[in-house]
């Protein structure tokens, strides 16, 4: 069925249980889906915009309340709505980071951080992981030491996950703020796969910054996320433009650098807002999440030779697993090779599995009820047994 | 009437003719909204995406096709979607302009031209106007001479408005953009009030960067927008990352800096792909919208004391209007002081006019049925002689 000209209508959400690791916590929430039909044109949250023109100062709809309230729901003290989690990156590393200053990233940041430094001219060092794939202070200390002693120079901003998107581990963010902290490195806490699904307290980590993506855990449309500071670095991040025309005198009253004036002018932040007291309400049920995880990886480990590469027991939704013992000796000899992974998945109404991965994947149980939990492991299980691997 | 919680549903385009000076371009076209509907879910158009990862490779939906087809639709080479036309401004703008580079901009640029050099570090210098409000090519290489001699320094880029947002003037953009080149001086186009409401032509314009807006004049949901340039500086502004991770080895593929990876990764871009045949073929139909306009602009102009600021007969939609010795006489003695006008108007099904604004002001007749054009037309005359105004 198309849904316009060639494009055809997308309904894997209302058709399968989807375990895409990236699309998992950006599915709207039927509030959201209202909100997005009667906010779909282009400027449609700007009817009620008035002195001093500026998207976070709307009150109808009520932008400037969400802006408050979702600051405080993240215990920090000012947040600003970004077309995307990696758009807040990029404000930030802009604000602090001048050309050739090191930046300290881990061996789990992901590439928008990269980017985000490349476009700044900064040059990123990795912090190492220990032996469980975990970012720690001891660690951060280390690189930081490093970095200082061979560059001479003191890093402009520390990048953490706080859920990585490789393994879905969550790290210590508390210690290694600290460690920063200690040598006056502001801290982004990368907050991709955790704001939104799980608890976070900005204030508590000890962070400067926490940044969130509303279409990957927010459940918005995209492109949309969050940015949020303490009072100490808003007025930096957050600064109002000081341009002025030459010829024309023209100032540019409160528009914000950083945020290039306005930023999610429609659909992409009231499906944000639409959701929010939902998504507010679901972070609290984040252990029957973990207890959905873990019965997941429970079912996947049972078939022999198969190991999950993320923490045991999961702390989080997102799973990497190793099946190039189990599932990939079937590719070896299927008709179908690695393919029949995902087919036999998608045969019993589950998707999100890339076509053809059968050595190492991930996946994302984040959303499932109690009886689709059972599905999705039975049908791991059921296809293991279907192909003459053992289980335990 | 709630869509989600405390959000009031938006009925601003079903209830009323709406001439909202920014809002008109970018309502949805039936086929857009079928599509946001379908495509609303965070990371909706990721389902099939393939190696190399990168949104503009996606085949299904046919987000490849579009990027091509746009870029010729241009007469560009190559074209990116953007979060907003301001997300172009910046690309550009940190690929182009080093710290303390002069920067050619007009006297009637968007302050989101100003804030992308800011951004950059560069220096600002405005075109005057000629005494029709215009950009000219004279004034054009006076500005750029004058830049050079003062600064010592050849501007790096230089922006120029097709239509403004203060008169919506058409401006001689060939000639601005040829003077440009004979200093070697790139050239941005801001097609924010013309890329897609009507024919935009790149390489007839000369220029090296096409900018256009999906929210304001393609018909598409918030924030999007294009961003089209020649195979000469296709390989800048799109260059690829660089970065490499210095304990893992990393390495980012093919995703582009300025891009920050992928864009618009949802409902934006389905939206801007589902309007997009629909705004081909209305661009074509730009003589009527400019009947339109000038239909009611007469109407104006029949209101004594009332003058039109931009260009008469109208070559836009967008028309600056200023009523100080019409309107305005009224708002000094009416009960409602200025906002009589926007509550009369209101009363005659017609929305979009700041309420409050009787002394200068704008609005945008695009996508007005010639039967909305005469209503808008007798309602101003009408409001006008009810307030004992007279009319010639």
């Amino acid at each position: 069925m198309k849904c316009a000209n060639d494009i055809d209508a997308r309904d894997v959400e209302e058709m399968f249980i989807n375990i895409d690791p990236i699309q998992a916590g950006g599915r709207l929430t039927p509030e959201a889906l209202k909100a997005v039909i009667a906010y779909a044109d282009g400027y449609s949250v700007c009817d009620h915009c008035r002195k001093p023109f500026r998207l976070d100062y709307i009150k109808k709809p009520p932008i400037a309340e969400f802006h408050e309230d979702c600051a405080r729901w993240l215990n920090m003290d000012v947040l600003r709505v970004v077309p995307g989690a990696r758009r807040g990156f990029q404000a930030v590393a802009s604000t602090l980071v001048q050309k050739g200053d090191p930046v300290i990233l881990t061996s789990l940041s992901h590439y928008t951080e990269f980017v985000s430094v490349e476009q700044s001219g900064g040059v990123p060092h990795e912090i190492p992981l220990d032996e469980n794939n975990h970012v720690t202070a001891e660690n951060t200390a280390e690189t930081i030491e490093k970095v200082v002693r061979e560059s001479g120079r003191s890093p402009s901003l520390l990048f953490v996950e706080h859920a990585d998107y490789q393994y879905g581990n969550i790290h210590d963010v508390c210690g290694i703020a600290k460690v920063a902290h200690q040598y006056d490195i502001p801290v982004l806490l990368n907050g991709a796969y955790t704001v939104g699904i799980m608890p976070v307290d900005g204030k508590a980590l000890g962070v400067d910054f926490v940044v969130g993506s509303g279409h990957k855990s927010m459940a918005a449309p995209a492109p949309s996320g969050v940015l949020a500071t303490t009072d100490e670095y808003a007025d930096k991040v957050f600064r109002t433009t000081q341009a002025e025309g030459d010829v024309t005198k023209r100032t540019f009253g409160i528009k914000e650098v950083e945020m290039m004036g306005c930023t999610l002018m429609g659909v992409t932040l009231v499906g944000l807002m639409a959701s929010f007291p939902a998504v507010k309400e679901r972070v609290k049920n984040w252990d029957t999440e973990l207890e959905h995880s873990n019965i997941i990886t429970d079912a996947l480990l049972s078939v022999e030779g198969t190991k999950i590469e993320s923490d045991c027991p999961r702390e989080h939704t997102l799973t990497r697993v190793n099946t190039i013992e189990s599932f990939n000796k079937v590719a070896e000899t299927h008709k179908k090779r690695g393919y029949f992974l995902s087919k036999d998945l998608k045969k019993r109404g589950i998707v999100g599995v890339i076509p053809g991965s059968t050595m190492v994947w991930k996946y994302n149980t984040f959303g499932l009820t109690d009886k689709q939990t059972e599905h999705v492991a039975d049908s791991f299980r059921g296809i293991a047994e279907d192909n003459g691997l053992t289980i335990s």
